[in-house]
């Protein structure tokens, strides 16, 4: 715990110090193990973490440096940084006439059908500017921040064009690398089909594997690549197809699955190897199994099926039982999920699908650490790893799913800087 | 619209200034008409509003004082200061772990039996001191205001002893004075039958009619009297004793009517012309009549509905059908409710009860204001009323429900003056 370098940020007296030290990933009972100290402390130097242990000690063992930055927790809950591992943040046209089209009792098939859905915001993305994009892009990411998501994975898919989707993609490295907020990038050019290929589905396909995938592979533009992967957007032997091609490339996968019926979608994620399958609100049995077998992480979008109206939620405690490795996030996109506060998707799993305040820590931190790849280096406070935490304004980690819509983050530091005060 | 005063506040350029000018309440079909301007602008001198038009007409039309704060709305959208009609904000102890209990399967009467419930707040506010109770419930308070609440009805309740149902309005009384949030102080001593009377009920019935009632209106510590009017708490008869007493004491009367069950109590409510009837999950056809021949407010809380997990929200619909005035509320409390986000109780209501963006925001203002007796006063933007005001960070007003559990607020003001800037 005691370390020869000074200490350039402290944080002492945390009534809880959350840690999430133990397994990576959190399977079954181990996602109500929370790591948790009380009065507790943590070092960093610059970016990393020195000492993580009771308060009195942390204090007792470390150098300051000067201009030390001390933070006092004042009894409240200290976390490592969430990691919202499922986001389509760059868009600029919001949709809140579909919201009120929804309220005055419309599906989301019917709103498609009347130009609504993911085409409307390709057709108003390709026709935007891209500095407007950007600016809008990034007042999400702050607002992210400010709900105490140090890391996010980010998706392109409302350009559908090899130039437009290169073009989401370029939005989110430059502000990786301009704001404080880590991005995790993923191509999803197969989120729809575009107008303009709806009578030649094939050759979209076609496009995606043999003009798009290829440059955002060799522009390193990618992480990982996703696809909307059901009945009527793209089917199993197309999701296949298209994904194999993405592996082939050195691409990560990650899967929209079985979220408005159940096709499968989970069983070829397994069968692939994918990182993750997200939405799952109607995987089947075998699906739960292959992707507890596979070790592909069940990322569950509580926010989806609340801002859907949907009675339907994630089967969450039988995948937990199953043994999957389960996550959160927040799905923010203008459709069907419009919002950056991740933590109060703990109170909708709560509510939905019975997830315990550790539970959904866990799937917020470790877990969703493993579904963006990140399971090395964050979702944990331990000595070596980049300093992403959060200090929350309350007295019981409980309070997180229990006091809900209100943001209750006080502060955020990202690899070791306050880059919050609420 | 022009005035001789000069202006000591101005705000330009609100995309849509949202002044609710026109019927109060807003019945039926009214509740979608906003008044709104589009490019409006707004001017206060001291605590009174003294022009509201297009932006560049007021600009051109008011002498600015010198020292006058001029706020940009920057394309944002204006609207008055929100008023919530029903919380509870005055306790210590949070209980987080009824939320977890529940989660894990637990009921409201399951919990209740094992000595949780209002009776677990109840015993522990008589053992706490008043400056902790003060010192939470002011933090309450702020994040009512952060959210945009500038008037708020404020219950005891939480005490059930002569002495500290007192305690609980002395607080409210000294926080209203000292705070930016307006108070509308309401007495609930008839919240449970405490512990020591469970066996002799109509003893402490007894105490609320000669010992509490009269001090309270004699010490005019509230303006309101309400009562947990339901089977198992206060039946019909017994409600109907408490509250005339109140009525005869000079106190307006306020209902907890008809939440767990349909058993009356919006008939009562009316027959005794109370200001509102509120929760109505249950309520009947003749109960949904009678609210709306005797105009009482039907003050809905889908917070709480969302918070215990129940599938059954109160009948928005049926009831702006009926021509009911249709308010919404936080019911902020540490059981049922916690949550100061009284803005995202447009997302629930939307969600869940089907009211439009503007049916809601006539929900959260003047119809509100007519919950609180503050009809004359509160809720609207006109030229005389007090200049109580919520600038958002948002293009169009719809955006409110859409944009889910995200604090939209930009900047709040209260009596001309600027409370908030988040």
């Amino acid at each position: 715990m005691h370390s020869d370098k000074r200490a350039s940020l402290l944080i002492k007296n945390a009534r809880q110090l959350i840690t999430m030290s133990g397994p990576v990933p959190r399977i079954g009972p181990q996602m109500n193990e929370l790591g948790l100290i009380e009065n507790g402390g943590l070092a960093a130097c610059g970016d990393e973490i020195i000492a993580v242990g009771k308060s009195d000690e942390v204090e007792r063992q470390t150098q300051l440096a000067e201009n030390c930055v001390v933070i006092d927790a004042g009894g409240g809950v200290v976390t490592p940084g969430l990691i919202d591992p499922h986001t389509h943040p760059v868009f600029s046209m919001t949709r809140e006439m579909e919201f009120e089209m929804r309220t005055l009792g419309k599906t989301y098939e019917e709103i498609a059908a009347a130009g609504g859905g993911i085409r409307a915001s390709v057709r108003d993305l390709r026709t935007t500017p891209k500095e407007i994009i950007m600016d809008k892009t990034r007042k999400r990411l702050d607002r992210l921040l400010k709900h105490g998501v140090t890391t996010a994975e980010a998706k392109s898919g409302y350009g559908l064009t090899t130039e437009s989707e290169l073009m989401q993609l370029e939005i989110i490295k430059e502000l990786n690398s301009s704001h404080p907020l880590e991005l995790v990038p993923t191509f999803l050019g197969a989120h729809e089909v575009p107008d303009e290929y709806q009578s030649d589905r094939s050759k979209y396909i076609e496009i995606i594997i043999n003009e798009m995938l290829p440059v955002v592979a060799e522009r390193k533009l990618a992480e990982f690549c996703d696809i909307f992967c059901e009945e009527n957007v793209y089917n199993i032997d197309e999701s296949n197809k298209i994904q194999t091609a993405a592996r082939k490339l050195g691409l990560k996968l990650k899967f929209h699955a079985d979220e408005l019926k159940s096709t499968g979608g989970a069983e070829l994620a397994a069968s692939l190897k994918a990182t993750s399958a997200d939405h799952l609100v109607y995987i089947s049995d075998t699906g739960i199994k292959a992707l507890a077998a596979a070790g592909t992480v069940a990322t569950l979008l509580p926010g989806t099926s609340f801002s859907l109206r949907s009675k339907q939620y994630a089967p969450a405690r039988r995948l937990i039982e199953a043994g999957a490795i389960v996550a959160l996030a927040t799905d923010c996109n203008p459709g069907s999920s419009y919002s950056e506060h991740f933590p109060f998707m703990a109170s909708l799993a709560a509510l939905n699908m019975r997830l315990t305040a550790a539970e959904a820590i866990s799937a917020m931190t470790v877990n969703a650490a493993c579904a963006v790849g990140r399971e090395k280096s964050a979702g944990r406070l331990e000595c070596g790893l980049p300093a992403d935490i959060v200090i929350w304004d309350m007295e019981d980690y409980r309070e997180l799913p229990y006091h809900y819509a209100v943001n209750l983050v006080s502060q955020v530091i990202k690899n070791g800087k306050l880059v919050v005060e609420n």
